[in-house]
């Protein structure tokens, strides 16, 4: 099983899976053509997986069997396994804790697709309702504290599969980026009574020198402080905390708006490797009135390296002004 | 100018560094042979940096013409700049300032050598020399509060020049490493009145299962919760705050046990990219004394993705056990 350690000068968590290491790399380096005959992600080949626990499926299929637009199941390499000793360790300064959590893969097309781009709305939309399916199953099991929906694209960006899938990952505490985040939202409500994404949001609309795109539910815009070149924030104009609460209308809008930014990333970057995550609030957070989720579109065509591993700084060589100028004027 | 950005919600600091976009891309991917004539970090094309500022060279040799060893120059495309405006900017919940700082190259080698295991025992002590004398002159300079020196080895580990080289970068604040480390040595004092890193020596001089190498002057060891498979530490057993306190004594000795690290990382790992940084105490810190400098090889063999940038908690599928077990006993 992995364990939770926890760094004794830094108070840094990490997770050590030595059992991942064994996990199989499925990206074909050499060119893009499907390989779906040995993909486990393809339509046909539902046996490879362990079983699903979520699908959204058409009417009179089987579980584990073709009919499926999008197929959840657990992660055959799990970071986190969701049963197992429950152990704490204290060894003078050093701790440690059972890897206990949860890991899903989020399969995101019954094809061999390996590039979301491609995707109609109607499918983004599936993929978000199967997402808050997940989120809203394991916000109700008491054991996990943060919830994490987050994307792999291309092998710069950590990908080991290219059929198109993300994760989701329940962790039993809510970890540093989060926390970071959820102080800052209360810092900021503290101080002036309001949201600061409502604020952000706000003070975009105004000036709009970094705003991606406006939409009647959500708004993509760069960040002022991004850690990558050109970094996209999608968040919803509503206040709301959590993803889980969005409505099938809220999520036809998500859909919409994401895939404008996905396609317009790809055409001005020329498919860029990427990550995204989804920030949605702690499951037992008190303070969780007051966060707003978001999702962040992270491109990964430089590379965190040693000056960013030394500092927690990022160097980004691309000012977030220029950048939504730039996809704001993508033709699509 | 560039710009250091503060984003809103989280405090977290980032270099906007527009003018770095359109530095050139000097690896060469489709081989690893000398392109000599065209790098400017082979000795005869000193005209193609900036006047060094520092060099150590034989004895009637010009500055800027071959007979170096290790030179140190400005970095042509810098992050930083050490001249220019100072200003801060507050709109709002934006705050942002100057790029002032300092980004220097130090060439490690006057041969177009592209991997750091071939040089010699004698050429890493001349490295360490150049680092230790840069950061003693920086150290006067009252503008900077924090000295980084990092390499970035390998295009996955975010290197453009193939020649090898490190950096060194100066900061007009203590960035959130540092500070999290300095905040972890000070509660590990204020508790026990002892510096948390010897107290690590100790620890692994007891059981030695993260144990790489143990020198009189100094230790390699994998750290208990590391964030990348293979990463070492290398401390020195002597307590002191400052890389610059190094006696050349203590310089050969770190010399030889890096060298050791580096083919034993390269025999195990097969050549990784990777990345170090030294840790060593801020500028005007009044914590100093209790700091213990030290540095952070880590390698570059899985990849930071989605799941750490959403959270800052590294998943890593090398227990620091197996890799400290299989570095001592690599045949070299």
């Amino acid at each position: 099983m992995s364990e939770f350690r926890q760094d004794p000068v830094t108070g840094r968590w990490v997770i050590i899976a030595s059992g991942r290491a064994s996990r199989p790399w499925h990206i074909d380096r050499a060119s893009d053509r499907p390989s779906s005959e040995s993909c486990p992600f393809c339509a046909g080949n539902e046996a490879m997986t362990p079983p699903e626990v979520w699908a959204e499926r058409d009417a009179r299929t089987e579980a584990n069997a073709p009919g499926w637009r999008v197929r959840v199941v657990p992660n055959k390499y799990p970071a986190l396994e969701n049963d197992g000793e429950r152990f704490g360790k204290e060894d003078g300064f050093y701790q440690s804790m059972s890897g206990l959590g949860v890991h899903e893969l989020v399969i995101e097309s019954p094809d061999h697709v390996t590039n979301m781009a491609v995707l109609s709305v109607a499918q983004f939309a599936r993929i978000f309702r199967a997402y808050r399916a997940r989120l809203r199953a394991l916000r109700n099991d008491q054991r996990w504290r943060y919830l994490l929906i987050y994307k792999n694209h291309g092998e710069r960006a950590g990908a080991t599969f290219e059929h198109i899938h993300s994760q989701l990952v329940a962790l039993p505490f809510v970890p540093r980026e989060a926390h970071d985040e959820i102080s800052g939202v209360r810092r900021h409500f503290n101080a002036s009574g309001r949201c600061i994404y409502c604020d952000i949001i706000q003070s975009q609309s105004e000036s709009g020198d970094r705003l991606v795109l406006d939409s009647e539910r959500c708004v993509a815009l760069c960040p002022f402080a991004p850690r990558f070149g050109y970094e996209t924030w999608i968040v919803p104009k509503k206040h709301a905390e959590n993803f889980e609460q969005s409505s099938d209308e809220d999520i036809a809008a998500l859909a919409e708006c994401f895939r404008s930014v996905i396609v317009k990333l790809n055409v001005v970057t020329d498919n860029p490797p990427f990550n995204f995550v989804i920030h949605t609030a702690p499951s037992k957070e008190p303070a969780q009135q007051r966060y707003h989720w978001h999702m962040e579109i992270l491109p990964q065509i430089s590379r965190a390296a040693g000056f960013e591993w030394g500092t927690g700084v990022h160097m980004n060589s691309v000012a977030p002004e220029d950048a939504a100028r730039s996809l704001r004027d993508a033709r699509v």
